[in-house]
């Protein structure tokens, strides 16, 4: 036997096993994804990771989903005989929160499945593959804080622009007064991204409810992120927001809420081109923000941060991102004497769940 | 001629006339829905209430829009030679917000030009026909009151229930005590719709802003509606939600926010299905509210009212409803000694701008 027919057979062999396995190993424990729309089974998940989907569609010619295992260019849905289209992802997805839509007929429509997420630019569909940490942001027996919409004048804009506020379970109660989180979104998101897919306001009951942080405030607006095309985010510098920031959320929100008004009772963090915002605000502004987090959202080098008054930079990233370049980061920084924390979440890439459990590990240590 | 040939040629005449009057009469003044995806251009509407719609699937074998004249089984679009499909409704739409969605292949779809909103048990597209006095509900630069998430425990649903709060501006700046109004959403809706596609919290901001009313807060949770079919409404008896609204909700919020917790200082208002609730919660629990409304959802009988010590019984509609009925279920009321004021929505059916001129008429009526 020849090298080339050696190939060629291990080739087949692996194939074939691979094939074997992949059918062998789909375990039929699907159940609704907990993002669906009320009384709706499908998209369905398991207990691996893989997800299914059904489209009721009975004159169409094709449907794709655009979720699927990297590179595969989605999940093509197959015709069955009651009209409806099914299919299963190949493998098992990444644990946590994936954004998606249907190709049907080569129009672009959300899975009626499912709630819808605004991500890409859209209100795009959603689906959940159970994270085999997902109690840090589960809805629990626990005291809730509540989630506000605010709408705050700003001139520079020339509307009224919202925010959604956390505040914490007991705030209202007395007159205390607390710090506050400022926290974004990434490019094509929007200020509900947080509190809807990001599970932000559950993150934070549940560490008030087990001790392991003092309550604050967590404040998400729109980062005006979305007129900005992608290929020139290098040019972005965020000026048009630094203004709708400091000169008219914080003080709206300093007027309006019992806040400690000062900058070391002050964070700014934010997720992908939020962190983009975050590092070229704190970094111009550094008399307004005493904590910084960039969570998939670049890094600091010590000059960054020289002068700053920094109390905390904290730096994440998913392990199927750059964990190296997070974790050399946050070292550099700590060698030069900042308070540097990194943070890598396993087995997830540019995706909500390396960003629920990057707040989860951050508001900890926020306001120390 | 004969008759028969009269009638015909008659017929044809009119309908040629009806066709060019139709055409000739649709003017090309069409805008982005103001219900749209950011940056989306359709669906469109036009200054008489035309809608037009344009949605991209060029393997498609069919699209309809379930959006049409009455009877009309909705708009079917024709396919242009881009590959899109676009549509106009055969003559104006009533005014306000409509709930639709796409017929895609024989499958159910959004439209993706739209932002969704929950009706019909799901998340529907939405389209705004611009009323006239679309000014009561427009966003304007005045004071803000917020609209608060909470999430409160119930134990008779086993389950940590949603509901949405608004508050007025100047809530939360003094120890100032608030009357509480619960609203209520109709079937195949939820907890989001009064603040969505109802747009309360405006309604109340610039009632609030013209001095219309003194500032009182709105509760909107979900009234266990959408488990209940259709045909079966008749037997319906909302004890659960009873026991959810009055042992659970109304405790919570009379522990965390500044109420005034007592019958003169409560009321109780719900749409369509709502009302049934009012209605139905309002007579068996007279001592917990003290003003009443029912907005496309029946009508109070003077025995209904026995006993009850209601201070104002609301009952309304839109004209397209049963106006005949409501009017005379408000005089009968009256002429039963009880104060009792009806309130017919011009030129509006069982949709939401009928609700929203309702709400702004019952406002300043409350809590005199």
């Amino acid at each position: 036997m020849n090298q080339l027919l050696q190939i060629s057979a291990c080739a087949v062999t692996l194939l074939l096993s691979t094939s074997f396995m992949a059918q062998g190993q789909v375990k039929e424990d699907f159940v609704p994804s907990t993002k669906n729309h009320p009384g709706k089974e499908y998209p369905m998940v398991n207990s691996q990771g893989y997800a299914r989907f059904k489209v009721d569609a009975p004159e169409a010619k094709s449907v794709t989903v655009t979720l699927g295992l990297g590179g595969s260019g989605g999940t093509k849905l197959e015709k069955q005989a009651d009209g409806s289209w099914m299919g299963t992802t190949a493998g098992p997805m990444d644990e946590g929160f994936h954004y998606y839509h249907l190709i049907v007929d080569d129009g672009t429509f959300n899975d009626p499945g499912t709630l819808n997420y605004f991500g890409s630019c859209r209100w795009e569909s959603g689906i959940e593959i159970p994270a085999h940490d997902r109690d840090f942001y589960a809805l629990k027996d626990v005291p809730h804080g509540n989630v506000q919409q605010v709408l705050f004048n700003s001139p520079s804009t020339g509307t009224h622009q919202r925010a959604f506020v956390y505040t914490p379970p007991e705030y209202g109660k007395s007159n205390k007064k607390y710090p506050v989180l400022y926290l974004q979104h990434g490019w094509g998101e929007d200020e509900t991204a947080w509190s809807s897919q990001g599970h932000a306001n559950l993150i934070m009951d549940n560490l008030i409810a087990e001790g392991k942080i003092d309550p604050f405030i967590i404040v998400m607006t729109y980062g005006l992120t979305n007129n900005v095309k992608f290929g020139t985010i290098d040019s972005f510098d965020a000026k048009e927001f630094e203004k709708l920031l400091i000169d008219e959320l914080i003080p709206y929100i300093d007027a309006n809420f019992n806040t400690i008004p000062d900058k070391d009772h002050r964070a700014m963090a934010g997720l992908s081109m939020g962190g983009v915002e975050t590092k070229l605000i704190t970094t111009r502004r550094p008399e307004v923000f005493g904590y910084y987090g960039l969570l998939s959202g670049g890094t600091y080098a010590p000059e960054d941060l020289k002068d700053s008054g920094v109390k905390l930079a904290f730096i994440s990233c998913g392990s199927k991102e750059n964990p190296e370049g997070v974790t050399a980061a946050a070292k550099a920084l700590k060698d030069a004497g900042y308070n540097a924390v990194s943070y890598v979440s396993p087995g997830t890439a540019h995706e909500f769940l390396t960003w629920r459990r990057s707040l989860y590990q951050l508001a900890p240590m926020l306001f120390k």
